[in-house]
């Protein structure tokens, strides 16, 4: 099966009924949907699905037991109203690798598994790379069956509802039988269309993280409470959004706040509250430290003079990740001297990088565009995808 | 039956779980209780209750054919997490009011009536006053039925789950029959409170309105897009909110951004669009025109600056209201000298009064507060207000 026939299976699934962007988020029919179709591609392969006790899904080409595996993959879920590749290009690029290998007739000497993880993007419960951060034990299986989504679902319930057990959350033993990870992403920039290269292999990934902010004022009536008596939490939210825009400008980040919730929402209502959701990103930690700070500290200046309040809590944060530089060197070598780019992304490869030697490669991204439906690859690229791929699961697992 | 009993029989309904106000949307299960709550007080004072096209409420004490009817009441929906009073104090006083006449044995020479309007506070379905504009004529039955609330149902489609028929959606034969219309609200400041009276007549109301403003850019990923290559929408938005505040001030109107809407509103994402709601009143109308003006001057200057686009449409707009002077004269000297004052919020009175002789009185409210829970009145007061109103129908009605 050809690139473009795998990859048209699985576009349907999750697809927004208005065209506008894929819904998958973590544990709902699309993503559950998006799991069967991985489960019906693993047997056509002759593949055996392991589910861990966090949801994450692995199709093993060969004997896990065996350990020292080269795993390859990524996530179905999206963001909502995302584009098509970020992670499902990953896991089809990985059984496509598959059969690329088998067409070769290489034998590995190593387990091959295709991995797919549980809400990466954390557009649901709120906390990125779930999947991998609980596998990993980052993330404490208490706190994590008490996350709860926009309707009040906990994780707990999400997983319960889908016929899984959240009492199995956890570290996993699938973890010590991974001898190296390597994630196919597509590209969230525009750098390999600058290069003009298909494929690079990705260096590190930039701390990064998400911290929530909670204005409160006093909800009123907006057409009788006179300016002068308001406290509306709205303009201190608004005055944030511009202020973190600007500090990431002034110092080399990147911070963005696409998420606000106003209390109750109404247009004739002062809001009561704004919850807003700052991302923020830099190259190293300080400066992400200082960026976050300064962001905060003009917050509460402007809530000072709004009569509104301001809590700042930090959500999840990631912290730099560098490659394994072995790896990383191999796979520049395998791949006769690819491109070598940072990130500023989170990857479950990030969370993955601190317990297993991992990798990544991104596949060019004309547009440059990410999370949202713009996003976009050629077939061409994909198929140079797949064979890079191959070629790194080859050098690795098979001879 | 006095006000607390009748009151706390009403109290529960639409209640939100959290104990945080009431959701009371107009045809929503809880306003339709309301109603059921309506008809069942009708009857036990044998009142006739008789539903106009557009869902209004009118409870008959007399023969409504006579004509030259004196209706008073109010409506039953509210904001989203709103306070109690904001609408059914107008209905409750109404429904004692008549107790208190046939308390004092008097006996009305002409028809009068408790009406309950559908849909005042436009928390649903974006127009406020939708029961007495269509009643009046004011806005159009095709675009009312075409209406759609935050998921999509349209008015027509609500109204029909409610077994109600929305063809009969329109000018209605029950408006010819009114005579005279006197609303009874909570105030919505803290005028009365500064006058230590418990009851104040209404002059006028402010101009005002609702503009959509719709903000447009490019979504993208918050983390890989560099901060120069973004055209983010949600900057637009938040400098239109600073701004609309300040233009306000400096133009001694009201202007507010209290709902607002992103796309696809997720943290990692730049938004693509964010939807964003003015909500701006003045004294005059040339005051208002010039406000909303500045606003879409600074939010269109801002776009250029952000390589964002915005386009603003007016949802419904309200001209000032002065309210028959005969009347509203009438009201004073029958109350003894009660203050008289204006207000910058749209009622259904504002609506009526363009077609029928109309007059308000307000119930002080020592908070001040209005469309949030904390919105309040003494029980002492309410009695105040019901005394009143019977005293303004006995006048009107009774000789």
């Amino acid at each position: 099966m050809g690139f473009r026939q795998l990859w048209e299976s699985l576009l349907p699934i999750g697809r927004a009924r208005s065209g506008d962007g894929w819904l998958r988020y973590g544990w709902s029919p699309a993503e559950l949907a998006c799991r069967d179709w991985f489960a019906a591609q693993a047997k056509e392969r002759g593949l055996t699905v392991h589910t861990d006790g966090n949801g994450n899904l692995f199709a093993w080409w060969g004997d896990p037991d065996a350990g020292d595996a080269v795993v390859t993959g990524s996530h179905f879920d999206s963001v909502p109203h995302g584009g098509a590749y970020d992670g499902p290009l990953g896991i089809v690029s990985g059984l496509l690798a598959i059969d690329e290998l088998r067409a070769r007739g290489a034998t590995p000497v190593r387990p091959v598994a295709v991995a797919a993880f549980a809400e990466e993007e954390g557009s649901r419960f709120g906390v990125a790379c779930l999947g991998s951060r609980l596998l990993t034990g980052e993330l404490d299986p208490v706190r994590a069956r008490a996350l709860t989504d926009r309707d009040g679902v906990t994780l707990a319930e999400a997983m319960a509802s889908a016929g899984a057990d959240p009492t199995r959350l956890g570290p996993d033993p699938v973890l010590p039988r991974i001898g190296a990870f390597v994630e196919l992403h597509i590209e969230q920039g525009r750098a390999l269309a600058d290069l003009d290269a298909p494929v690079a292999v990705a260096s590190g990934i930039w701390p990064h993280g998400r911290w929530r902010l909670r204005f409160t004022g006093e909800g009123n009536h907006a057409g009788t409470t006179r300016m002068a008596d308001r406290r509306d939490p709205m303009l201190t939210a608004a005055y944030t959004v511009l202020a973190a825009n600007k500090e990431a400008r002034l110092r080399g980040g990147h911070a963005t706040i696409g998420r606000l919730q106003p209390e109750p929402n109404a247009t004739n209502a002062v809001p009561a509250s704004v919850s807003a959701w700052l991302d923020a990103r830099a190259p190293d930690q300080a400066g992400l430290e200082a960026l976050v700070e300064a962001v905060r500290v003009r917050a509460v200046e402007r809530a000072g003079r709004d009569g509104t309040e301001v809590t700042m809590t930090a959500e999840s944060v990631s912290p730099a990740v560098t490659f394994d530089p072995a790896l990383r060197d191999r796979l520049v070598e395998v791949l006769d001297g690819a491109p070598v780019l940072p990130t500023a992304a989170g990857h479950d490869a990030g969370v993955l990088a601190g317990h297993v030697p991992t990798a990544m490669l991104f596949v060019r991204n004309p547009t440059g565009v990410s999370h949202a439906p713009a996003e976009a690859a050629t077939d061409e690229d994909c198929r140079a995808g797949v064979r890079a791929l191959a070629d790194v699961l080859e050098a690795l697992a098979c001879r």
